[in-house]
């Protein structure tokens, strides 16, 4: 089980994955009709096919995923159209009454993020833990009334009009290793919300186990 | 000015189209290098592509709309991924306070919808409107925290997430007119949930003034 | 090596999979949060989803191949455009001399093929072997000129532009099993042209092995 | 009629277009909830949209062409796959006795293209008319063969297979704007084949009169 816990109640887990660095050799090598010889030689092809764009082959790979995440998330998430997925849907199911609190810390990092998504005023300290308990309060509210909704019978896909974009979903989702790298581009920049940039960053690490080299570049190239 | 009222608070504008149903006509008939001729010959041609799903022709032409509705809605919405859309976004400014609040009558018209989504009893009647009236204090409370959070300088991206799910957005979507009918396919379905339905019926009719013989060919074909 | 020849001188080859029957049910199971429980159950559940086309689950499956094919038959496989390849190319190497010649049975099957694509007049018998002798004389002809070009200096890119579209090419292709089936339904499909047919048939036999319940419901729907 | 010409027999020709500068301002502010204001302050907008590649506003603009090109060019062309066309095809008419013959003009510009594609040696002027002549001989050849076929009866999808690449086809073509740029990135290269790169080059000045902004903004940041 490779399950990674990210936020308070969210993870990423890899369900499987397919191709290698090799596999990506392979495929470039088809306009010439050279399989993957050796690394000694090809790490210089490899390099070569990422910097110049040469980017078809890297779709030769992939991964799927599983991911527990707040639908402010996945409402980031879907935004990328080339990848597959299934998400928990509260038409069919109540959700769980699981929501994202965000910790002090992140709270105090809001000078890092994007000037546009910023506060007016600076955050008092003082402030957090008032706000905290508000939010938490907020959550439980809504949640009272969603099971109220469902107890006297409307049906789970109206119920849900008033859950908070902070409640956790879920679901899995699938992308070739090209697609996947564009979403690490997107997310894992300093202007992406912090929230995403921790699913982000593990989703980095689990690929930099499958496909090192790859990765590698992509580490080097996104500087 | 198109905008067609939808829901409460909701719209449906046609931005701009291209194409036509001749122009689909005109790219069917590059296979044999001859272009549209009359309708007399060409309606059976169109029927015959449409039929036998010769799709391609249909990618030909295409419309961009503007759309106001529930969070909810647009989560369905975007489950479409070969549109280009752009939505308004909460990191960057304070959504406004637009909330659905479903009519009476919708609530009464459960019995019409999936299965899956209905809730476990039937709803009384009494109970209606004292829940309407609980969904929208629900959705005052939030406002008042969600500004709370504002005021004492949350970034933007943090105080929404306790926004609920039946607050107001807007995009715009542009698709050619293929992945269009493949939307009200599965949208105008009756197990499509309903809020989404009145934008897809409505879609449907700005599609039958732009594409009628097209959109007469789906008519007959969906039923 | 699981390489199956096809045509003369073509054949399609297994690269790799992922996925499998039961991901498929494990990613339909997101939307309610349930995982994979056991074919007896699951088998309609499978069933249910292919027939009433909610198809996102089946691109949590895919296969890579390669393929040796002439071009002609490459010119239809592109067109289909939700899959990510990569072919020989004759401005990198000189494609070698390796032609597509029809059997006699081939030709006499004529009658099998789609209306539009039929000769005027019914093949007479007799000419057949005239008819193959030329064909294979053009190719000895075409070869010998782009040779001469070679030679003298002609780049390849340009030298090539009187190679038939009978000349074998190579390529890898990948896809998830929802395009792949799209593929199928297509390319087996008796008014596909005979030739494509046969990578189509011997790509469902691949993709049988790998994924028996799925294309199992394939072949009872695409009767 | 704006059917303008390329290579010896070949043509780009707009069919139409949809969206403008001015769309993509309104898209791109769709985030903030603010429409197109002027030029003068929304230059900058769609500067910075352009360079910090914020791409999806320009899918809100698009355009239709149609194209008479060589076999090997649409081969290349096909590569490009979130595009929508209809091309002509031999499995339903004879294709017409068009061909490309490269002026004397293009054969000595070879040192201008990809090394890879380079001949062994460099090209003596005094054979090019020679092989000039040789590449029209083939051509004529491969007619007579072709015609024979079709004549004797056999099936214009086989007759077919002694076609040069360097036959003329026709097809329309249908993108969105940021789609099309993204071909011109990769076909106005100088490491493009030459060919591909008349119409890319057509192309540029055909999307540059009716995007004239963000044309100039390609054309800086391709430098």
């Amino acid at each position: 089980m490779n399950r990674i816990e990210v936020l308070d109640h969210g993870y990423i887990e890899l369900v499987e994955s397919w191709g290698s660095d090799e596999r990506i050799i392979e495929a470039a090598r088809m306009s010439t009709d050279k399989g993957f010889q050796d690394w000694e030689k090809d790490a210089k092809l490899l390099k070569y096919l990422y910097e110049h764009k040469h980017t078809t082959p890297f779709e030769m790979a992939g991964l799927t995923i599983e991911v527990k995440a707040p639908i402010f998330v996945f409402r980031e998430w879907h935004r990328h159209r080339t990848q597959s997925y299934n998400e928990m849907s509260a038409r069919y199911i109540p959700l769980p009454d699981e929501n994202y609190l965000p910790s002090e810390e992140r709270l105090l990092l809001t000078s890092d993020t994007n000037k546009q998504a910023q506060g007016i005023q600076t955050l008092n300290p003082d402030d957090i833990s008032v706000y905290l308990d508000m939010i938490q309060e907020t959550y439980e509210y809504c949640e009272k009334q969603y099971q109220y909704g469902l107890k006297i019978g409307i049906p789970k896909e109206l119920a849900r009009i008033i859950i908070p974009v902070g409640r956790y979903s879920k679901m899995r989702a699938s992308a070739n290793l090209l697609n996947w790298i564009k979403f690490l581009y997107l997310r894992m920049a300093p202007n992406a919300q912090w929230e995403i940039r921790q699913y982000a960053n593990n989703l980095f690490n689990i690929m930099s186990e499958l496909f090192p080299r790859t990765m590698e570049l992509y580490k080097e190239n996104s500087k």
